[in-house]
């Protein structure tokens, strides 16, 4: 074998051990009997001390350097790519340092539990700082004297930089804040839905739905979890969602959302299974596929008119009279302090707030404890009320109790992509309302599998939008996109 | 650390790596979707990889050796004794032969189900020849000059002997063969079940009988599988059953067959999980088990007078007048050729068969070819009429074709422990049969745990089962249970 073929081998069975590890996460919140839970760690911390040693083999280091200026083809030159980040990062780490930020983390989500639970930032502080603390030395291991943050970023977003997110963001706040304002002081408001909506049929019409949205049932399984999420690559990619009695949109979105996920991971050409390339290339796009599927296709008013009368097939009556004020209904925009329940309007100004504070807590222009009057002062600005308590405030997110510094600004990056993913889609597949309003979405997706899904990590995430957009991209497509649907919808 | 600790360490870590390749096994038989088999193969091979370099680590030898001579306590020396007993085994055959079966069985249970469906021996002799010869060669490396068909039986039953099984079986042969013309012949016939029972209510009622039989759903599930099995230990052993809508009693007997599997390894004491003593010691042992669940307890008369009065809740009328009457249904014995439906009388008579016949093979004293006739006449001896085509013969089984010789005993001497144990549990439980009725079974499931389960891989199997019963264990209790029940039922 060549060092090519040797290297591709070892990592073949990296992917595979990785996805099994994948799987037992997904087993762990959706089957696995909850006495098993203390069992279950060990199992994993064993596969993680597999998977580790494979990741930091010293091989892996030898079969690169016989690889140095190699003429390769283009899928093996972008498998490279991929390895050779992905083990100099790695390489880049102390090992004590990677052993103290697992121990570190693997302790602290409970911390931030119980504090948020207890509305007690201060219970929480010491814990940050910890956190915060090891993420910016590993931060200085990586970035080779660059920026700390950039170097974070690379770990969820290959190739972009907080300053070239920076100034996309700041040109989205203030419209953003701007539009907000407008639609929560608009004389003219949707109705809220009302009334129980029995929960198995809202999971038989959620199976619906995913069959819509092209998700492939012989490769995946949908099934319920506390908090919806997808897992898993190649031709297991499993979704999971959840339902409410008196809210089943949030069952039928959350479906939306992670079949967009997961028909990423199953949208990628099958040659790339358990390589490098078989795999969604970043956050970033990731989250642009399951906010296309969810908001510009979702919640448009074409597909939402068949949605509608399909909730009518399945609950009668509900009490909304026809499908535009069903639309409405949708897309309104209610008063809230928690990101993960924010409508499309008002999503990314929580996620703003946060790429800021975590770029100077990062930097160290601010100070942890510092951190609740900044959070609120923000949000009073940007929201304009204030925030009641910590768990409503800087307590409400996990991210940063486990060191998930960097990851919060793919949220919007993707809301970005999926903005000019959505306008690029539209100029190709004109009649696509027409489909969208019989429960179609084939030529929607069908174009973004074609155009983005196909090549997994083939090309860099901005490239690879890029491509398929025709154009670079901005944040425009999607303040367009905002500003119109939303003006219309509140009459502004 | 010692060598004793470093040992114990690596092996926990092998121990929770093999847990969760059993959890991959289940997942595949219950939740996987169809279209992910080929790249789950994939996945499997990758973590039989990592479990096999970690069972041959040379470091283990390394550790046996510095530990000859040590004085250990109880628990060290029985974990001593299984880990090399393993690396002795695994090291004495050579890479390229454990390489050639492993690749040939992976090939060889898919001709078999092809010669199977086409009632065609021939299509799947060649592969049986070949299968058969390497498993020769395995033995002879592993035998050290001894016993062939011993040294396959060790990885299924340690300790046991071909000829002093063959000593057992053959008492058990003539008895059982006599008991089976004589109630074949009688003139009193039970009456058969007769209806449909909603296979949602039979799962329903399942879930209340793996209760009963203690069955704990914090540490395990129940899913449906086309083959009913139990899989894991420690804190997470679940179990699956199937349904078919006129037969109830395959349901409810094959959980609870597997909940006696499952509660055997959740019985096992906790201070083993993840050690060599944390799993059930053997196949005839582990078969003990779910055979006493299934057979003395769960076709007792006293148990199934509560079950009939459950199955009236359950379906209503249902045919059968009375719990007399429903106790001899449940026992009814029928005229049938395959094993895995045969009744508690007959089931033995199948294992005997294949037992004789797989150790002339073994041995060479069979030759392939002349296996579907030796078959035929032998059945014909036992069960007194003959066998119309091969997949009610010799192409019934899967074992023969993975490989599998030296299983097959491990079922008939799972029924003579279940003899033993049952005398023994009723001696010290005088009142079982009345708890039993009320269908509470803690006062007999209970005694096992203590006096057998909590064990787990303390001691070797046939001592294990002398010290719960207080004698030696043999064939006669087994023979005598079984003479007593069918004389009565059948009034002969």
């Amino acid at each position: 074998m060549t060092a090519y073929q040797e290297l591709l081998a070892h990592q073949r069975e990296t992917e595979a051990l990785a996805q099994i590890s994948g799987r037992l996460g997904w087993d762990q919140e959706t089957m696995m009997p909850r006495g098993a839970a203390s069992q279950r760690s060990e199992e994993m911390a064993a596969l993680e001390g597999v998977l580790h040693a494979r990741r930091t083999d010293v091989r892996i280091g030898d079969w690169l350097s016989a690889l140095e200026g190699a003429e390769l083809g283009k899928v093996e030159t972008a498998n490279l790519r991929h390895i050779r980040r992905d083990f100099t990062r790695t390489s880049k780490v102390p090992a004590k340092l990677a052993a103290e930020l697992a121990r570190v983390t693997s302790l602290s989500q409970g911390v931030w539990a119980e504090a948020r639970k207890a509305e007690d930032f201060d219970a929480f502080a010491g814990t940050l700082e910890k956190v915060l603390g090891l993420k910016r030395e590993e931060a200085d291991a990586i970035s080779d004297g660059g920026s700390r943050y950039d170097a974070l970023l690379q770990d969820y977003e290959p190739g972009a930089t907080g300053a070239e997110l920076a100034a996309m963001f700041s040109a989205l706040r203030p419209r953003l804040v701007a539009l907000r304002e407008c639609v929560i002081g608009a004389s003219h408001h949707p109705v809220p839905l009302i009334g129980e909506f029995e929960e198995r049929l809202q999971m038989k019409l959620t199976r619906v739905l995913a069959r819509a949205f092209g998700y492939d049932f012989s490769r995946g399984r949908l099934d319920k979890a506390v908090h919806p999420f997808s897992s898993g690559s190649g031709s297991d990619a499993r979704i999971t969602t959840r339902t409410s009695l008196t809210d089943p949109f949030n069952c039928f979105y959350s479906t939306i959302h992670e079949v967009g996920h997961a028909c990423y991971e199953l949208g990628i050409d099958d040659a790339y299974a358990l390589t490098p390339l078989g795999q969604g290339v970043s956050m970033g796009v990731h989250e642009s596929q399951s906010r296309i599927y969810e908001n510009q296709i979702g919640r448009s008013r074409a597909f939402t008119g068949w949605l509608f009368e399909q909730m009518r097939q399945s609950f009668g009556d509900f009490g909304i009279p026809d499908s535009d004020a069903f639309y409405s209904t949708v897309n309104r925009v209610g008063q809230g302090s928690i990101r993960t329940e924010a409508d499309e309007l008002q999503y990314n100004l929580h996620v703003l707030l946060r790429f800021d504070l975590e770029q100077s807590l990062v930097s160290g222009d601010l100070a942890v404890a510092d951190l609740p009057d900044a959070w609120n002062q923000r949000f009073k600005a940007d929201f304009g009320f204030a925030v009641d308590k910590p768990s409503n405030g800087c307590l409400q997110d996990v991210h940063w109790s486990v060191g998930l510094f960097g990851y919060f600004p793919t949220y919007t990056l993707g809301n970005v992509y999926a903005g000019c993913l959505n306008k690029a889609m539209r100029d190709a597949v004109p009649n696509v309302d027409t489909a969208l309003s019989q429960g179609d979405t084939s030529a929607a997706t069908g174009w973004l599998q074609e155009n983005l899904q196909r090549h997994g990590g083939l090309y860099e995430p901005k490239d690879v939008i890029e491509q398929a957009c025709g154009f670079a991209p901005s944040e425009a497509p999607l303040l367009d996109y905002l500003e119109n649907k939303f003006s219309e919808i509140y009459r502004l």
